[in-house]
């Protein structure tokens, strides 16, 4: 017996493609009873959804996925311009897909090169650690920008541009210690979540071991929060807040990102305090807020779009060259001085 | 013969497969010369658009596209997690394609619609005039988010969901003018520049002169700028930088974005001035540094969440129940008294 298209059996059963295709892809907008006789056509003929019909529909497809990890955070913004502008210009198509803050993007990556046979993909802010063993279900290339991964991860296994989140964390705590302060809180976020706070906690605590101040678990501050937006001026905010109502002794704060330092200021006038008379405050990213806030935040600025260009540009050649060979581009952050730290002040 | 297909057509023109498709069904977008010779070949190789082709792809989409001018303004992001949530709630796939300064918004739907075999559009801050008959090339439901048209627009044309620009504006200035202000500088866009900052202007306009000031054209402000990102912090600080260096007398602003707002308050920051002792400062829209920023910035609060939600909601009614009737939403903004602002000060 021949091999029956999906068509043949769209028309044995009287129904369209779609249906057919629901039905054998368990797609919840099917009625029950018509799945069910679909189902017996296609077993009685031993239909094989098959390989033909499925290049078919793949060549319809030109797609490169972007998937987000916190599309709120304005980190991403010019990148997903830079990232929209290339794909484009190379005649591909743009998709962006935000992920949950809960949600692992590699399964939600699994998912989507399937059903929107998709060329490649792009990871955006996520976190790579337990899961880096799935990556070897992904059939087509991708990349990881910006994003991080813990230590024991084998980097061999793929492609990424970022900047070394442990160095840079290192490098603006290092400058901390240099103005003389020796109680220096991080604002991070919860253990649990998978993201490159924990990098970022690395590079303090070595920072600090290097300018012989010992850790205080007491100066790690994060809570959990509903929203899950750890990224948020708002989360920034609470957190600092909480720092300034224990009777925990600091005189400068690390926040793992901008947007997180503009909560922690706010916190700190709206408490009756300055910046930087009373507390130093340091970001992370270099987003224009770190510019334009008053007083402009000591940050660590991130070439973002030099880092989106050229994750693209690495995906276009394991694209276009088919080549199974990782690469790997660290691009380096550079120390914003900025009017928000100053030297230690004893009587702070 | 066997059948061509729009690939070997687009081959034997020498053209795009896009080109191809654009002049078969029509487009606004191609050179008609072109155009002609397309039609010739097709006519020469009798190439049928193919109708199970055409099924066959129609089918592989169920995706609804936001089509968002201004990727990089901060104002969208807590939308577009929004509409990514009930786009995936509603099981249809969510596209999100940014839109540059200088396109037309409704040609770049046009396209795209054919192209991905849309099921549905949302155009987030786009802003319709002159180009508005162009909706009706449009063949799927689409929605009009937070976007702006001028007045000679029949809106029965087209759902809407936003709030109403002028009144907003008009009651962010009269606020301004009741605190005593008699010379507000606003800081707004080109006119050039399709977008909402016409709208704001009248409002600005109306408040003056209910409020019995008169309009000076000295205290529009507004610049070119390469990058056309007008509600950037940057354009804000070159604005009003420019002002203050002008021999203009002023004593308070009002910024059409709070992104503006800020880069103005850094720029009277780094004249040496003060908000609000010497400069009150109002911006719009209620993101979140409006709050954060120090001091907070007096602004209009758009309910983004809502809008978006009832955007999405309008669609899927329109979809769901293939209505012809247009919907309209328009949303109250509300003052959000902040710190940037306080009764005129005769000495300043």
């Amino acid at each position: 017996m021949p091999l029956l298209t999906i068509k043949d059996i769209a028309r044995k059963c009287g129904v369209s493609v779609t249906t057919v295709s629901r039905a054998i892809n368990n797609h919840p907008d099917i009625n029950e009873k018509t799945k069910e006789r679909i189902m017996q056509v296609i077993k009685e003929y031993n239909y094989i959804p098959n390989n033909s019909a499925r290049n078919l529909k793949r060549i319809e497809s030109n797609t490169i996925a972007v998937l987000i990890k916190g599309i709120t955070n304005q980190f991403f913004n010019k990148m997903l311009k830079v990232f929209e502008a290339e794909i484009e210009k190379n005649k591909y198509d743009f998709l962006l897909h935000p992920v949950e803050e809960d949600e692992n993007e590699i399964d939600v990556a699994i998912s989507l090169e399937k059903e929107k046979k998709l060329k490649g993909i792009i990871f955006l802010g996520g976190y790579f650690s337990h899961s880096v063993d799935k990556l070897k279900y992904l059939n087509v290339p991708f990349v990881l920008s910006t994003g991080g991964f813990s230590e024991e991860v084998e980097s061999d296994k793929y492609s990424y541009v970022m900047v070394d989140d442990f160095k840079e964390s290192y490098k603006i705590v290092d400058y901390l210690c240099k103005l003389g302060h020796r109680r220096i809180a991080i604002i991070s976020v919860p253990e649990s979540s998978q993201n490159i706070g924990k990098t970022r906690l690395y590079g303090y605590k070595k920072a600090l071991q290097d300018n012989n101040i010992p850790f205080d678990p007491a100066l790690v501050r994060y809570k959990d929060v509903e929203d899950r937006d750890f990224f948020s001026m708002r989360y920034g905010y609470e957190v600092a807040k909480e720092l300034l109502q224990s009777n925990v002794n600091f005189s400068a704060i690390f926040a793992i990102s901008d947007t997180i330092a503009v909560g922690a200021c706010k916190a700190i006038f709206d408490s009756g305090g300055k910046v930087p008379e009373d507390y130093s405050v340091a970001g992370y990213d270099g987003i224009d807020i770190a510019h334009y806030y008053n007083p402009s935040i000591t940050t660590i600025r991130q070439p973002v779009e030099e880092i989106a260009r050229e994750s693209i540009r690495i995906l276009f050649e394991k694209l276009n060259n088919n080549k199974k060979i990782e690469k790997h581009k660290i691009f380096d952050g550079e120390l914003i001085v900025g009017q928000s730290t100053i030297p230690y002040n004893k009587k702070s």
